[in-house]
């Protein structure tokens, strides 16, 4: 746990102000932060060098034509904790060194990679280095600005050309994607579900994609003493929008009973960023009926197919609605990122064994939120086959993230670095 | 209709930003439109005097202990119409000078009142002009500012003293007001029904009050993917609040089927003076379970314990709800102004049996709006009576009023001051 010590200075911000951590995609921190995982690596006898994103591979020295991968990205949001990504980091360096310094000989090599960039939080795009990785960042992200920078800049400042990135060269080698026979990657839960069932080890079964709309309603203003009830008078935005998020939540509960496995949420309603000074949503007030609403419908889903079939279902709920309430419906969906619907089945049931053989209780889940793992899952060899995947999921308290109280116990670590060697270990042994 | 000419040139706002009047209550605006109608009363043989609040009396000259009042209000709200109020004036003035023309001797003095400062969206306080007249201002409402100045300095300088309201003087003499034999008020509908049913005129039949609370539920913030659906894990603060919205739509569809009269609006949702750079309800975002919410609740009705009642209950059903989604809530009532559960029915009778002399179709219907009509309505003579009190309702184009629609058209207006004119020739005749 001694890096930890050393992360916990890298991008930490004034506790007085915010808390927590800043370390931006392609920032100053995170090469710091890189930089010293790197000297640790050195330390411990891995080779380390930099693909042409600025992701960095510590691996075990020798010539193999087959690779165990593992890693996870050690960026953070603006005031985020130190173990969403770091975790991955730190226990994947301690399991490459355990495996390195057992002395028993490799059939397979070992790397770890720190993925730059993962989080979207600042420039508005996820899985950048591994997206590069692999020639599939969108080049337009590289004009995504954070504080008055773009990202090609904050690149080109870390000592990456952007141009690779513009034209969709992959910044890792097909031979060298082609030879990964397995990634496995830890991360903390970001959920409570282990801490809730009281689970040492959570087995990621698959990655829940997401599919966001905005949903704004338009009604008439009115004065709510003179204006009867009723639809013939009132054409009342906020009630229509209620009446849509109660339908909205009860068409989610009837699918999951049928057997869906999907997770919908409504995090805004007339946000700042939609009102703030900006007809219609500013001109509703308490004497009022409403003439605009806006909601934010988030629907996350391992199976991109089943997202898309509910979203219809969906939006033609919200229309229904709509036209019953007398008020106009926009669904603008902003994006849309599919899922993984499994993930690699023999690395599943490897983990449930190294659990067993550990004694760490375990559960299977799926994972709510996106990971550079996710990015993996998607890549093709060039037998068309895709890259194995498989993703260890610790607790995290109350299932905090983003947030300066994210916090896994220096016990909920080990176990999950434990398991991470071993499974590593076992593929690399035979 | 020249009337209208002048005091379209009174506080006009610039089209190109806004548009639209703004007359704040005690104003230059306000005074200069005053100024303006006392002198067209003067020029028509009326005499004019101010009382210790400001108001404007103007009325027909000769030794009365009787006399037959109307007035209504002058200023506006920012950015609004030069119907809301004025057409009360002006239908006021032409009555009085119309009886006054006739020379037909009155057994009742005619009396024109413009209360001042009756809109509440600069001061945050209602009828301010009537209230001070019977001594009912709360001193409170003094240190109220707008733009930077208190009340009481807006009043100083339009010649007020404050120093008669803080100490609870009324503002209008016992005498005078016991001598009031009937008050009538002519004003601008504000809503649609006479449009949508097609009528002249509306005898308002009551006055809603209105109840307003903010409702503030409290929940989780917790990550939208990692979150299992289901109580269990999310305690959503927005998915309650619909639900609240919702169940609470339904309580009152159901208590107006039983037979009460009340109107229920929650106009605004996640406002942005409830968000704006304050926690928790800034903490919501698309990717977040939403761990705060808040909305507005007025309920508006003519008879106060009705209204206090359903609220009783709706606020049980809230906290019902709030339990079920594991949130708590809180429940901030800010106003309570109690309504007037009937205007006079003799004038009621009276100004019916007017429209079918003038030939002019009316309905009966509650006043949806408060108005100086009810602040006179409430107060008491030496002998206990109250004073009579009606009202008479123009149309508004589609209902719209505080806004520069705001239109009545010259007939409409006209209808009602020939309305006025002969309900109160009949009073004042007989």
């Amino acid at each position: 746990m001694q890096h930890y010590a050393v992360l916990n200075s890298i991008g930490a911000l004034d506790a007085s102000t915010k808390g927590g951590f800043l370390r931006a995609p392609y920032s100053e921190a995170e090469s710091e932060a890189i930089a010293y995982i790197e000297q640790a690596a050195i330390a411990g006898g891995l080779l380390c060098r930099r693909d042409l994103a600025g992701n960095l591979i510590a691996e075990t020295q020798g010539n193999f034509s087959e690779w165990v991968d593992t890693g996870s990205h050690i960026d953070t949001v603006p005031g985020g904790g130190n173990f969403d990504g770091a975790a991955g980091i730190v226990a994947g360096l301690e399991a490459l060194l355990a495996i390195h310094r057992s002395g028993i000989a490799l059939k397979r090599g070992l790397r770890l990679r720190i993925w730059r960039g993962e989080e979207s939080a600042t420039y508005g795009v996820t899985s950048i280095g591994s997206k590069a990785a692999f020639g599939e960042l969108n080049p337009s992200a590289l004009q995504h600005a954070y504080e008055g920078q773009s990202l090609a800049e904050a690149m080109r400042k870390q000592g990456v050309d952007p141009e690779d990135i513009r034209t969709g060269h992959a910044a890792m080698p097909d031979a060298e994607r082609d030879g990964i026979t397995a990634f496995l990657e830890l991360h903390i839960e970001q959920g409570k579900v282990l801490e809730c069932r009281d689970r040492d080890i959570g087995i990621v079964s698959a990655i829940r994609g997401s599919k966001r709309s905005w949903i704004t309603v338009r009604g008439t203003f009115d004065h709510s003493g003179a204006t009867p009830m009723g639809v013939e008078f009132r054409q009342d935005a906020n009630l229509a929008m209620a009446y849509m998020l109660v339908e909205l939540d009860q068409l989610l509960q009837k699918a999951n009973a049928e057997g869906a496995d999907l997770a919908q949420t409504s995090g805004l309603i007339n946000p700042p960023e939609k009102t703030n000074n900006s007809a219609p949503l500013i001109d509703n007030a308490v004497t009022k009926v409403s003439g605009a609403a806006c909601f934010s419908f988030e629907v996350r889903g391992c199976n991109a197919n089943q997202v898309d079939s509910y979203c219809n279902q969906a939006f033609e709920l919200v229309r229904e609605t709509a036209a019953r309430f007398g008020v106009s419906v926009e669904i603008d969906t902003f994006s849309d990122q599919a899922g993984i619907a499994e993930l690699d089945a023999e690395i599943q049931q490897l983990l449930a064994t190294g659990c067993t053989k550990l004694g760490f209780s375990h559960i299977s889940l799926p994972s709510g939120a996106w990971h550079d793992a996710g990015t993996v899952a998607e890549q093709l060899k060039s037998n068309c086959s895709p890259i194995p995947v498989g993703m260890i999921f610790i607790p995290c308290r109350r299932g905090i993230s983003h947030s300066p109280d994210e916090q896994s116990s220096p016990e909920q670590i080990s176990k999950g670095a434990s398991l991470l060697a071993t499974a590593m270990a076992e593929i690399a042994f035979n």
